[in-house]
């Protein structure tokens, strides 16, 4: 009770904001009929009509000078605070249907410069296919824009973060690191690649890595209840990208997922796309005694049992 | 071409927020075979499935210094984020399902101050049986909650804004004005209201005030391709308000609804509400010399025709 008084009157700048969102979050309580997947996953799934239809529903925001600087190209902010929510869609294995965007704006900003963002909006609507179907403005002293997505799981099952199992094996797509510099506005969402791992029931766990894998591995092993191990020198880097930003540096939006041992080989045959895809290491058991040790980030003992 | 390339190149300030929607949203395009209301309307309706079931989606933000003060009570701001959303949905006769909340929070921000605003939001969602399914936080100047709302019509259809007919009378429910000293942190939205309004196939047109009578008449009157005339002495005044504050000072939340006048007896029979509903005015043809007439806001000659 003294524990819990102290932090409601601690600084979100002592508290972090990874230990913010449970603390605003940890008392919702959803109506099971609706939720399936409430706030902890990529998106949120709510039961469709019968049993293997399932709504997803995502919010993401992008702001400017946190995720954009001023200086970026206006068409890649656009692209960006869309493809942002694709590749948590893409986490799911959902098809994105309809965005509803809401634009923050300062009263001094250039209307160009909004509508060449928007043009950056729409273009990258229609190269992924999502209806674009509500707009609002509203005065704000920062540029941001805020995109809600509704998708669907039609025919299967989305794949959540908490189904690996010791055993399995752990893939990345893509190459890992020197986003930041590179790709953090032009990435691809991994759309088709989430939904195929979905519809073939192939990947157990699945999540997007937004933050590094050193931080985005441990949350999966975390719902899933278990531990792993990746062995270094199968991680994929991005040319001229050192093992410790390949695994810290964030912003990759490439898949991190499970696979059943058993599958591995029919996985390798049957994956059909040009993207790269890495087995970088194993699901294993979470011993007891390390439950709550503090989770190892480091390069050379990127485990946890 | 010369004009439009003068509109790209003008600033905020001058095009207005009201202009600058239109300027961005107006190319976009939908698939019909997921979309039937896009931008334009309260919230966006999509096919839901079979003939009778649509889905709706909404986003909303409200922002400090913009929709609440910094002296606003916190759990009345997570209440606010919410409920203007939810008015929305009422607009559109809806349920609403789940939400999703993106937090923008400024470095220095206290947490205790964010507790008591999502101890708000989380007492409106279960008063209003709203399912909180996702939130994410980001970092911001200006502290921000952005709501997207996902809701539903089951075995009925949506009322939008484009479907009032010359003759039908024009109501309201409540009473206007005053909202902004008194009301706008606290007000209901109208869900039951509106889905009644839905389910009977009462109303022709539906919308909630957001920016006052004067401002959101002669958008439903647009959407419908109608005239209006309201009578200022049927107007339900706010205790304390001039007739000019009931009209134009906007944040009201109340609903604003035509029916057939055929339907006008039953309608006053069956309304099931102790919230106050009353005729102001009733729709006209608009005709062809005023179509592009600035519109009317002065109280004394409220009408459009």
């Amino acid at each position: 009770m003294a524990k819990r008084a102290k932090a409601a009157s601690d600084s979100l700048a002592s508290l972090g904001e990874k230990g913010l969102l449970p603390l605003l979050t940890g008392t919702w309580k959803t109506d099971k009929d609706v939720v399936l997947v409430g706030v902890g996953d990529d998106a949120a799934v709510l039961r469709g009509e019968g049993k293997n239809h399932f709504l997803i529903l995502k919010t993401d925001a992008v702001i400017e000078s946190v995720h954009f600087t001023a200086q970026a190209s206006p068409g890649l902010i656009g692209r960006k605070a869309l493809t942002r929510a694709l590749s948590d869609l893409a986490a799911m294995g959902a098809l994105p249907l309809a965005a509803v965007i809401t634009l923050g704006v300062p009263a001094n900003e250039s209307v160009r410069r909004l509508r060449a963002i928007y043009a950056g909006l729409e273009a990258t609507a229609q190269r992924y296919a999502v209806n674009l179907v509500g707009g609002e403005t509203t005065r704000a002293k920062q540029l941001f824009l805020n995109v809600a997505l509704l998708g669907e799981c039609r025919g299967y099952a989305p794949v959540l973060r908490s189904g690996a199992r010791p055993g399995d094996l752990i893939y990345v797509t893509g190459r890992l690191g020197g986003s930041q510099a590179k790709r953090h506005l032009t990435f691809e969402p991994r759309l088709a690649e989430g939904r195929w791992l979905a519809r073939n029931e192939m990947a157990t766990a699945l999540m997007d890595l937004s933050d590094g894998l050193g931080a985005d591995l441990p949350r999966l092993a975390e719902a899933s209840g278990v531990g792993f191990l990746v062995d270094p020198a199968a991680l994929p880097k991005s040319r001229g990208v050192t093992a410790q930003a390949a695994m810290n540096e964030g912003e990759d939006y490439e898949l991190l997922f499970t696979i059943k041992s058993s599958n591995a080989k029919s996985f390798k045959k049957k994956w059909p796309f040009t993207t790269p895809v890495h087995c970088i290491g194993v699901v294993e058991r979470r011993g007891r005694q390390s439950r709550r040790a503090p989770l190892a980030h480091g390069f050379d003992h990127f485990k946890q049992r």
